[in-house]
Parts: C-alpha cells; sequence; structure tokens
C-alpha cells in the first residue's frame, strides 16, 4: 500500500479533522493514507448506520469531533452501547457485529484492511464505494 | 492481536490525548490498541529524537496536540522536514529515514507493526521497551 497512497518525496501531511468536516457526503469514507495494509480513512456521519460486521479485518474507530455510539453485539447476543468522546478510540475486533451511530454527527478516523465494505455482506443503500482517496 | 488488546465484552474507549498527556517518560510509547498487525500507540514527545528507520514497517504519525516535524531523508540522500500541526496525519514509508522533533513538546498517536523498535537499529538511550501496553 506504501507506494499507492504514500511516496515520500511528495507526500503532503492530511488534516484528518478538516479532511472529514469538508466531506459532502455523510457514510462514505475516504483514505487519508496507509500503514501497512491497514488503510487511514476520514469520514463524517449523521445518524444510525446498519448493524454489519467484517469477518476478515478489525476496524478501529477514533473520534474526531461530534457524538458517537457504537452499539456492540456479544457472541452471546447480548447487545451493549459503546459511547465514545473526542480523542476516544475504539477497535471493533473482526467478525463483532456492530452499529455506530451518531445523534448529531460527528467527524471520524478509520482503521481497517484495504477492501473493506463498509457495510459487510448486509449491502442497501448505505453502501459506499470501496477504498476512495480523498480528493 | 485482536485477542491480545481488544475484547468486545470488556474494551473501553481509550483517550488518546489523555492517555499520551499522562505518560511520564518522553519518546516511550505505549498501546493503546491494535487494528490487525498494526498497533496504536500513544506518546510524549519532546527535543530531538534521532535519525532512524523501520525497514519493515511504515509509521504512521498523527499529532494531538503541540508541535512535530519529521525530517526526512530521500533516497537520494537529500533531507526536507514534514512539518505537522495537530490532527494532521503523515506516513513515513517502511525504510525511510526520519528524525522526529517537538520544539515545546507534543502529544502523538502512532501506528506501526508489532514489535517495532523504537530506534530502529539505531541503539542509544532513547531506546524504549518495545510493545508496552498503557498502563
Amino acid at each position: 500500500m506504501t507506494d499507492t497512497y504514500n511516496r515520500p518525496s511528495v507526500a503532503k501531511p492530511v488534516n484528518l479533522g478538516s479532511s472529514a468536516a469538508g466531506l459532502a457526503e455523510t457514510w462514505s469514507a475516504r483514505v487519508a493514507g496507509a500503514v501497512n495494509d491497514v488503510l487511514v480513512k476520514v469520514a463524517r456521519i449523521e445518524g444510525d448506520f446498519i448493524w454489519h460486521n467484517h469477518p476478515d479485518t478489525d476496524e478501529g474507530f477514533l473520534l474526531l469531533s461530534g457524538d458517537l455510539v457504537l452499539d456492540i453485539r456479544e457472541d452471546d447476543g447480548t447487545e451493549h452501547p459503546v459511547t465514545l468522546t473526542p480523542s476516544d478510540f475504539y477497535v471493533v475486533p473482526r467478525g463483532v457485529f456492530h452499529r455506530p451511530r451518531s445523534a448529531n454527527g460527528a467527524t471520524i478516523t478509520l482503521f481497517e484492511a484495504a477492501g473493506t465494505v463498509n457495510t459487510g455482506n448486509e449491502g442497501g443503500s448505505l453502501t459506499a464505494p470501496v477504498d476512495r482517496p480523498l480528493a
């Protein structure tokens, strides 16, 4: 991934906060960089996403601004909310069903494997293009 | 790494900013979580680090607060500074020699492979324990 996203001679820092805040669409992450096989993405979100999982990758969430709750479904079927405040980082392990939601809107950074579909195997209208770079 | 650092039934969000700010030592990162094979670490830094590289892993830097310059050495031997402002993210590709420095101090998040030595193969007094978790 290094060759695709990071070029030492020309790459510039990406401001995650302003990049995320400037996105026109919600729930449609854009790639800001890559660390080995893990992509670093920014997104702007608002409202409820759908329950889904990613069988083959952990998914890290960093809340940049606003409010974010990750509903988590345990292996035994019980569910509980994980509430983040700005600068909080949380990892949803691979395979674990989760539902992100933001009552009043948020900007976030995501960390996950390249090729990850935002809705997992659930499909639906919230499914976004995979691994789109920032403009 | 999922099993080691992320346990969905008990894991809580980690506040990267306050975790980094609370570290007693500078230049000694602590692991806050893992996304697949990439560890997410927090550190507090001040002054000049040493020139080094990591042949086997990219290294992502996110500046949380304060000031950070990454001096970068190109393949042709030329050097140039990359200046970050808070919320800026930058990836030093594997193999690229670099020198982090912070004139007035900073808190940062690092993203790199497990097992990464902070000084690469350079050794010296700034070499810190590898992959220590947050207390």
